[in-house]
């Protein structure tokens, strides 16, 4: 809210808010502000009072006008400070990842790297729908500070701090993993994976690896926004296939391993983000099938297994690690800040994968892969697990409700952690009018490669049982 | 030694040896085998027993024969197991780190990757003088365990472990590595700090933020083998500029600038590695103003800060981190598994850098950050590094003599903590000589980003100091 007995003037205090929202990416390069008549009714002020704040950005260069069309955020890098202009690097746009997801065409609002800063930064004290991850307070445990203790006195920390460690990882965590994968019908033995700095470091192995600069790679549309982030900074040429309840567009695929044989094929088969999708037997099957007549590999990434349905199928199951590489994490579970991440891979593309973790970051650390493995021996995750769902099965039907109640419609059968709901209005414009509230949403255009315009959007089943939310949702829906 | 005793024949002994050390890139992909005549001389077998053992390695497909020049150690990638042929990625050789610094046209019996694979795999009990590192009995202190047990209480271990963290990393660590750097001169806040997985990572996290595929960058040669092949393996151009008792060959410099316009330059300015050659402030003021006249970066490797002089000439310092990236790190002086490294960057470079360390790795894990913190702070880090100098003086001086009486040249002044020394022999044959006994070297060709031939080699101060070792090696270099 501006505040007029505030030391600043309404004009400061306007210029002020878009000025942070553009530096943190809220509002992306390229996106249009809202007009001069729009922006003075939403805030309450005379429309020469935006006019004032709108000119100093410009004065700021933080956005620039176009004739008759309105104001616009600048496209090159906003320094994080006053630098001399010759010293922001010389580097394309497309090569900044702060940048990727900026549709060329149009307007577009809320980016990859906000929803990542989102993870970190709180926007405000309320619950936040558009987070993707589990509420801190669900993760605390008695058993995690207990295996952390175990694994830190000084002749066991000497043994493993003082050298490099396994390439691989720790042997223990590991062997552990290994059994969980068994559990999953993953035949993994624990020469076939490594450890990685969370599961995003796996993903990132296996693309530097893999791929090189300008390949073709397959990716699901909706898809997770911070994977095409990070393909699109290493530079690939991103092929978006249609994902639909039962798993992948086959016929979009069976096209693309046509025209452009890409090698790689990125994919969440259980609970996809953000529809929560499932990928059906059948479909699994079928897509291995076009795998091995076009010969291309295919990374699972299956971060939603702790929540999973206990019989999910999973095309590393299927394939036996043959062209599948299977990609896990614990940031969602246990310990987001542990940083644990792994990959099972088949034993021909292991040395590579080894190499590519070498030359990244040589070993990752021993003390919380030994801390994980003791809570996944002790069957205390697990427990741990069980307890989740049960209580997300509660959350869920909660938001749902709510959801339902504030006119929503699911554009996917709820399930998992995100629910995946139409609001009839474009969801880019509603997020930065929930921002103005101080909610963080997931725009349905942040899910797409090409950022198209949406009424979809991702909310988290654990953030959205908050009434106050829903009953703003409902006012600012109705204005738009 | 093989063995005439043993269950296996001398031709299946002889033959698991070369098989061991082709697979673990002792012996690199190209490599010629010795003839058939030497093989028998060394091995003390008779020359059937050679041409049974080396048909054996070419049934296996990891040798190729080549009309009157005999074996030669196949360029395919070696499986790590047993698969079918069309499992292996098609991904080109030169994108697969495992053989990126391969001469196209000579033998190379060593590469990087086995270098570093040494850090991890102990070839035999014996102390080696290829090593880059301490060895860990000199790392032990009793600080750092207590510092990991006060961070690891219940409340404190739940408050950071359940979000993700500082994108930037701990605040506390940041705050005591800024202190630390104003002490070196460099004047960086902590907003202006990174944290990363290893001084590795953060290397990683400058190349792939500047750089695009196939551009051109500037490397010290001779220089870390491990940064070579990290570059290599993104795709980027290597411009070896010589690297001389002062600083680089200025003239070298100004003839890339001119032809390729590099945008990057990575360098280690204090003791230097292989040389432990330490920048003069006077080539570091002629350097800065190359980098200004053709608006290239500078990435600065102070790992070997720990031990460096009190005055050392850095660029960072000269520059205050304008164009300039200091990258730091602890594994060698503290905790090598902990993988703690760090960067300092100009203000506008900055968001960038952190995109980059987000996409690859989203945040690092703060526990050992919190802790690290802690032994900076208290003073207890700085104490260890003077305790480490004054061994690693005496260790030095031993090896020294050694060194001199087995009759190498320094073709370096002796400092730091390696060694740059002559032997008069091709180190690569004397490296795998040296291996059938046990001592993984660093032979000279290593260090060149082309594999040259060369007489050079690096050894390690506190692993050179075996009177064992250089009697071997005395006996190996008159055979030779």
């Amino acid at each position: 809210m501006l505040m007029k007995a505030s030391s600043q003037s309404l004009t400061e205090q306007l210029a002020a808010r878009f000025s942070e929202r553009i530096r943190n990416r809220l509002l992306a390069p390229g996106a249009r502000l809202p007009s001069v008549r729009q922006c003075a009714e939403q805030h309450g002020v005379s429309p020469s009072t935006v006019v004032a704040a709108y000119d100093q950005l410009l004065a700021q260069g933080l956005v620039e006008a176009r004739k008759n069309r309105g104001f616009f955020v600048r496209e090159a890098t906003v320094p994080a400070a006053e630098e001399a202009p010759q010293q922001v690097p010389a580097s394309p746009q497309e090569w900044n990842a702060a940048h990727w997801i900026v549709a060329r065409r149009g307007p577009a609002p809320v980016n990859a790297t906000s929803l990542i800063r989102g993870m970190f930064h709180r926007i405000s004290n309320k619950p936040q729908p558009g987070m993707g991850v589990f509420p801190s307070d669900w993760l605390e445990t008695s058993f995690m500070p207990a295996a952390v203790r175990k694994v830190t006195g000084t002749r066991v920390l000497h043994d493993f701090s003082l050298q490099y460690g396994e390439p691989l990882g720790d042997a223990g965590l590991r062997r552990a993993l290994a059994n969980k994968l068994t559990g999953l019908d993953v035949p993994a033995s624990p020469e076939q994976i490594i450890t990685t700095v969370g599961a995003t470091h796996a993903l990132d192995i296996v693309s530097r690896t893999l791929l090189r600069a300008g390949d073709p790679v397959m990716v699901e549309e909706p898809g997770w926004a911070v994977e095409f982030a990070r393909l699109n900074a290493l530079g690939m040429h991103l092929l978006p296939v249609p994902r639909r309840a039962d798993g992948p567009d086959l016929e979009v695929m069976a096209k693309y391993c046509e025209v452009h044989k890409p090698k790689l094929y990125v994919s969440v088969s259980v609970f996809h983000n953000p529809t929560s999708y499932c990928l059906s037997p059948g479909s699994a099957h079928r897509l291995l099938q076009l795998a091995n007549q076009h010969d291309f590999h295919i990374v699972e990434d299956d971060t939603y297994s702790h929540i999973a349905p206990p019989h999910a199928t999973r095309l590393s199951s299927l394939d036996g690690l043959r062209r599948t590489i299977y990609v896990g994490g614990f940031a969602k579970i246990l310990a987001p800040n542990w940083r644990i991440g792994f990959l099972a891979a088949p034993p021909a593309l292991l040395e590579q994968l080894l190499d590519t973790k070498l030359l990244a970051t040589l070993t990752t650390p021993a003390l919380l892969e030994k801390a994980l493995a003791l809570c996944i021996e002790q069957g205390q995750l697990r427990r741990h697990c069980e307890r989740i769902r049960t209580r997300l099965d509660l959350a869920r039907a909660r938001s749902v409700k709510l959801a339902l109640a504030a006119g929503c419609t699911f554009a996917a059968e709820p399930a998992g952690l995100f629910g995946w709901v139409d609001t009839g209005v474009d969801t880019d414009a509603l997020s930065q009018r929930m921002l103005d509230e101080g909610y963080l949403l997931a725009p349905g255009a942040l899910f797409h490669a090409e950022r198209k315009p949406s009424t979809l959007m991702r909310i988290n089943f654990t953030t959205a049982q908050d009434a106050a939310f829903w009953k703003k949702y409902g006012e600012i829906v109705k204005k738009l």
